[in-house]
């Protein structure tokens, strides 16, 4: 029995940004007209932290994915990874493993995509200024997927901390190439911005409504808990709401669940998908002025199609070690 | 991030039969007093075959496990492993990932550990005949099972293919030490034999209720589909029935769900557990004349208690290899 180890480096030679937002546009779209087995996550809480098995398979990516991640809060204090993640592949015909690779670099990635194929779908083309919340483990592929489907001139970096989001924008300069990178800038420009990815772990709105400019499209990625949100009700509201999967997100985002259960929202919400919206059998945007939101809260089904399209790469071009188990 | 690999060889150096019976009783103790999580597990189907996913985690043996089993028919035609399991081990107490190993041999030394546990349990310890169908992957650790926990002088060994029986027994016969084993014998042996094994896929009972000799205890192993049955719906009815885990069991075993479904048992059913009688809260034997039945399905609690003690001893013999992802 062979298998072929990819580290995070593997991963992240095999794919990238702008391929990665193609590939979920087939994600979604075969998820949302049923072409993909994603059953419900398994979920092992311990007073520890939280194991989450996600498991998926498409019969056309002809592989099984199932990704293990952990989510230890404790392990701040350990000087141990709050999570780790990592991806099992079989093959969809015969069953046999055949890769096992590390999923940290693919979950920011594949999340980033889904960010920058709302972007390319629901945002304004000629945006030139957006807004980045949260400068932690999925912001650099927020940022990635904005600049690889907008024009950019500039993305204001906001966190809580101030030397976090100094940091990131040091850190992220030579990847934003023109685009300028200015962390924690004045409140106000976020009236400017035509996008905003929201990627923090806020119990609590990122922005008030009233902040917001006109036809402002924003990725929320964070919360994935019904406690969590990162955009106020407010907006929820009145935007035109897309997500990823709609019985995930109506589940899991206090985004959607919390204004649902306030009465703001009604308890039939239907939102659109954004596999909907690739397959044009829901209406993305519909007018310049209005208020888009896209809320993900993650699906295995991006991991199986960046899964098939690494190892394909891996396979090709000999990257990372095969073992005999 | 460091994961321990361990092939099928390296997990056999860590952990052999009287071990694991020892272990198994640990572990359904475990799992009928509530200590233990096991999710459902996911499964997977398409035309070509199944995957499942099965998750368990207990705090007391320190890790997380996922099992993901392969189950593709279709390739007995192809010279591939109609199935396969690896395991992947986290930290219970950070999530860290500790370890990936090969569950084939795992998956057939539990299997057969729970059998020995039912044995020790269950059967007459003077026993010294007993039968075992089928001949295919589990039945190697089926019989170690017995020949571990009763005195045996005999074997019978059953199999629809003759050549499959006389081979099994060939290789065999170095493990099987002083005890004799005798491939296809007369039907009339069965009458004889204090402990039966049944290891094999048949959708319909391999023996009859009126082969079997007074007292006789039977370890059912081999169905885990409602439309699979090893054991003949008259002798389930009138033996003290255990199982491994209720639940799964009554859902999943057609040994006993085809005759509740006959109106042969009653619709509430409720056999007890082999944890149950491991912890002293269900009766198993109450005379040396019944006839008990001991039906498994698995669970992945077993790999579980498995795998702690695999990794324990890996670690302290550094067996396996060690990569960095």
């Amino acid at each position: 029995m062979k298998l072929r180890l990819l580290t995070g480096n593997d991963v992240r030679q095999c794919l990238q940004m702008p391929r990665a937002i193609d590939l979920m546009a087939k994600a979604f779209a075969a998820l949302s007209s049923g072409q993909v087995s994603v059953p419900p996550r398994t979920k092992i809480a311990s007073d520890a932290g939280t194991m989450l098995y996600k498991p998926a398979l498409s019969s056309q990516s002809g592989i099984y994915v199932v990704k293990a991640v952990s989510v230890f809060p404790g392990n701040v204090a350990l000087q141990l990874p709050v999570t780790t993640g990592l991806l099992l592949v079989n093959d969809a015909s015969t069953g046999l493993p055949l890769a096992l690779m590390d999923a940290e670099y693919l979950t920011a990635l594949r999340t980033g995509a889904a960010s920058g194929l709302a972007c390319r779908l629901l945002a304004d083309a000629k945006i030139t200024k957006a807004a980045l919340f949260g400068a932690g483990g999925q912001a650099g592929q927020q940022l990635a997927a904005m600049l690889a489907t907008l024009p950019l001139e500039v993305v204001f970096v906001f966190s809580r901390k101030i030397e976090s989001a100094e940091r990131f924008c040091r850190e992220q300069a030579a990847n934003a190439g023109h685009s300028r990178l200015i962390p924690n800038p004045d409140r106000n420009e976020l009236k400017s911005c035509g996008v905003i990815c929201t990627a923090t772990t806020s119990q609590t709105p990122v922005f008030s409504d009233d902040e917001l400019g006109p036809g402002v499209h924003i990725n929320g990625v964070g919360s994935f808990a019904p406690t969590m949100a990162e955009v106020p009700a407010a907006t929820v509201c009145r935007a035109t709401v897309i997500v990823d999967q709609r019985e995930a997100c109506l589940g899991e985002a206090g985004d959607l669940r919390q204004p649902i259960e306030q009465g703001l929202l009604p308890a039939d919400f239907h939102p659109a998908e954004l596999g909907e919206v690739v397959l044009r059998t829901a209406t993305g945007r519909r007018s310049p002025d209005e208020v888009t939101f896209f809320k993900s809260v993650g699906n295995a089904v991006q991991d199986l199609y960046c899964a098939t399209e690494i190892l394909r790469r891996a396979e090709q071009d000999e990257v990372g070690t095969t073992i005999v188990l």
